[in-house]
């Protein structure tokens, strides 16, 4: 038995987790050969292969990144690139794939095993969390702390200077990292882009927040939008939601919280260094069991299926069902968190 | 409506979290007064308050430790101790408590509910993570991480002398912190109070590990125990099994390590410095919102009930039935990480 | 005798530290009684003092910002400023000053001392390390830790997706954070203030990392700038050096980059996160350290200085003096760096 | 010109970052050849080498331990040991060493250099700080923040349970680690091997904490001794000061604490955690510049020399007399810190 493995999207603390994990059980437990594919879908698209043993994965476990490359290729949009990627894996004798990727890149393994008959286990991998089927996914845990150490040093400077601090954080369809690192870093606004803000009630929360002494924190996903009658924005930099956006709605924010109450705002966007770098304890925890669980459902010849996490179990669900739908915050879970707002 | 909050048994990074989060909640929107009771059941069993309103949670959240103070106190073993608490309480006009604690603190709320009629709403509190009904407590992510950073850093001190390095964690009765932090710091060895060793099989991973020219990290907790053979202890240092214990299994393992590999072993006690400190991301949003929850069953006078967390929810179980059984690590899943050792 | 004490200009981590040498000092060595001033100059210019004993710097060591606040409040700008300070210093009994703060701070503290005759003695405090007379200055290591780190994240998300990116750290006439944490992050552009960059240059570096297969981290001072053809910015977003500035050199490089290398570049503006939160070990104690010698050099009756690191030794140096001169990165020092640049 | 580079001694954070410097430079500015000997003296000895160039050195900046390994091997204690290595360097074509190590290593440098004529530059390297020459040695300032960031975490544990808590940290014969952790962690009592203690003075000490309704934290270097008074010790614990001993200085302090005051007293040995991974980002500035310099040393033929810092200054002295003298706390630094015991 040959397995391929690939990593698509964006960058996730837990990549070589999950590939060590799949690897090493793997090799050692069900003596199977495996070929790295570089750079997500890439990779069987072009046959573009890397070596993946033991020693390839020995001391990758701590490491942010994937080893394997990845990327945002998409075979579909490419002509041929179903037939392509079926001639690559019958030349390089490859029986099997593992798929370690968010939407997209499932979205893809669902329509190849579906449609196309290939042999297909998922992984799920969204820094957003945003995915439905899985309790967590992993790199979700590592961004959450970075996001709330940063709040953590941010309060003391606004303490200080009695300033608003704006925090601008990833979550560009759900507000799971805002919300988290809100409410574990203290915030006093958290904002989501499931729900529109109203500027004015922002302000006010602010202005009691300066009343009872204290300098507010407002924590903002880059994906959360102001109410319709605040989108006049001349410089159109709510317009482009790249997603390290340094013109976002975490600098507009700060610059209408000015205007509106007079006073000092300063914005952070925390970017990049959400994503990247040493996974926490927890996400190293929940990639390698992804890893070892999507080896097992190779071996039972359990295709067409993504591991997911169900409180502290992992289990097995449809890729095609884990993708259909976007897990978003709960409101019920918002308005919990509304306590410790202003 | 007044309700009384103490905090017992060992140190947890989140109490002060779990306490803010009652007290935000409950004041806010419930608008009750609250009464913080000393140093756990010593509290209500001598008198002893302390104020607890929206001033004196400010800025405990990322703070370790428990402002209110905790202790081993056990009222049940104390001469009409539940006459007096119940005295205490009616003198205080408390109408409710919430207890924040482990096996020990519940199981004397369980008590104090069942056979007395006092009103009591309680927060799962281990570090260990061994408390059944709950699939996470608070802290445990902390000490994890904690743990996990220590294992990191011992591992280029193992490969550039070749040397053993036994890290003893906490676990007395439960293997959970060795088990998540032997995994997510990469381990080769994890020893768990559930499943007795065998030195032999531990030198023998030792061994192979060295041969693919690697140091071994071997990580055991400390309530870990070698097979019946191997318990002729000369030193008696087994015996005891105080929570930092420094002549303990860890110190037991290296020497016995060096005896029959040959090869220099060193050991780390992480001790205390695992359960002190700000607690992580993970385990402040846990921490609240077992606050929020526990004050929201106290509105719902639903008592004798301990809130825990369910995937993603926080339920309400009895409070008896959580302590009935002591949560250990499933043999299944300790099989599972054995394709990392050696 | 009654010392008074105050901080003034941006946040620091350490500033707590100071304050608690100075008092722990004051009070059990030398009897000496202390008056907080609020918020730097305004607090003495204003007569607003608070309570500074034993108690009140108890716990503050680890803790960023400063207890007393902080201010640019600038007596000299005001009306009578300097006869209203000498009331407030005579009618409160103050007999001395001490002041800790950057340029300004420590400027109007020289003409006090020196014009007005006010006994004042200085302790340096700028996070960009850019004052003279001291080889380093506290919470200058706290923040090149913060953005060590975050240079050390993005290495892995920059290598997974084969992108450039810019970090633009804390810096406006000084680039040490940029050159101590570009260096220690393994970053391969570093650009100061000191030397106006060439974008050419930068993308000639950029280019041949990817053709050495590796993804280019820059780092950049947020008062670095291009050389004068590169000036013509028509969204004149160089103009205002806000502090935090979210259209500032960093995101105005990456899209240069982009433009003439076609490379994807994303940029990361750390922001406040460097100069709030718990100060480094370093920090601690040379702040702590700080305050000691500042307390005594009140006790020597030696006025009109300021307290300072030479080696590993606090000496101390006229006030007037050591902010007479920005201390700016050595050109020699800049080219030692440039040997890990490209 | 063909250079070898050793790493003799303990684990140190930053002997990466050191080699990293001393190849990038030599090779790209000088065009030299690099050879890497293994395992400190035993390298040269058995001519046992590695390859040492740019891609061998990719990567390696925030990685602790040594990529080339590490010894205690003396050459001057093996038979014929300077002639082997003087013909393997011979048969290797190497015309200069770098030798990086502590007080033995440089021991047998300078010998090396001095009697036999082989050309070696030093540079400094001990996790304790203790050689005189240079204010710091690259790894303290790591040291020094795990053991500050353990002392954090006790703090809270201790508070909460009223105990006391003591943590016993590197340094046999200085206590560089003691004191600087111990004063930036708040430490209430640091023992350090310059000066035996007076355990009735450290229980008053601890005594008056507790009056205070504080809980004390007592540092104690692995080296600290008691007076002789207290020096019966039934298990001969204080006998062999192995570097982890478990059965050390600080496991008897705190029984001798319990049974004279009645305060319970607990035990964190840090161990090799504080000599492990990642450098801080003093420590890798330190490093790399040492690096860069040794090599412009080698360049200049200054051989017989040892890089070392002087301020923020990287000098050269003679090797021998670097290493002539212990670079013990000195008596008035300890006594400045008192302000703070008890």
């Amino acid at each position: 038995m040959r397995v391929g493995v690939l990593t698509g999207g964006g960058d996730c603390p837990g990549l070589n987790a999950v590939i060590r994990g799949i690897v090493r059980k793997g090799v050692q437990e069900y003596g199977y050969d495996f070929v790295g594919y570089r750079d997500g879908w890439r990779g069987p698209l072009e046959g573009d292969t890397m070596r993946l043993d033991i020693p390839a994965v020995r001391g990758i476990l701590p490491r942010g990144g994937t080893i394997i490359g990845s990327s945002r290729t998409n075979p579909l949009k490419h002509e041929n690139g179903i037939r392509r990627i079926k001639e690559n894996l019958a030349k390089q004798e490859v029986d099997a794939l593992v798929a370690i990727g968010g939407e997209d890149t499932l979205g893809v393994a669902a329509r190849l095993g579906d449609e196309y008959g290939i042999d297909i286990v998922g992984v799920p991998k969204t820094i957003d969390n945003d995915l439905s089927a899985t309790d967590y996914t992993f790199g979700f845990d590592t961004a959450v702390n970075i996001a709330t150490e940063a709040i953590d040093r941010l309060h003391t400077t606004a303490e200080s200077h009695m300033r608003v601090l704006v925090c601008e954080v990833m979550g560009r369809h759900a507000g799971w990292i805002a919300l988290h690192s809100g409410l574990a870093g203290g915030a006093n606004v958290v904002l989501i882009p499931e729900q529109r803000f109203d500027v004015d009630q922002v302000c006010a929360w602010v202005t009691s927040r300066f009343k009872a002494s204290y300098a507010p924190i407002v924590v903002v996903a880059e994906g959360a939008m102001p109410k319709d009658g605040d989108m006049v924005l001349k410089d159109g930099s709510l317009d482009s939601f790249g997603h390290v956006r340094l013109s976002g709605v975490g600098e507009w924010l700060a610059k209408e919280i000015e205007r509106r109450t007079g006073k000092e705002a300063r914005t952070t966007v925390l970017g990049h260094v959400q994503r990247g770098g040493t996974p926490s304890a927890f996400d190293r925890w929940l990639a390698t069991r992804f890893g070892l669980h999507a080896i097992e459902a190779v071996r039972d010849g359990d295709f067409g299926k993504m591991v997911a996490l169900r409180g502290t179990d992992i289990v097995r669900v449809p890729i095609a069902e884990a993708t259909a739908r976007l897990k978003t915050v709960d409101p019920g879970l918002y308005a919990e968190a509304g306590v410790f707002f202003g």
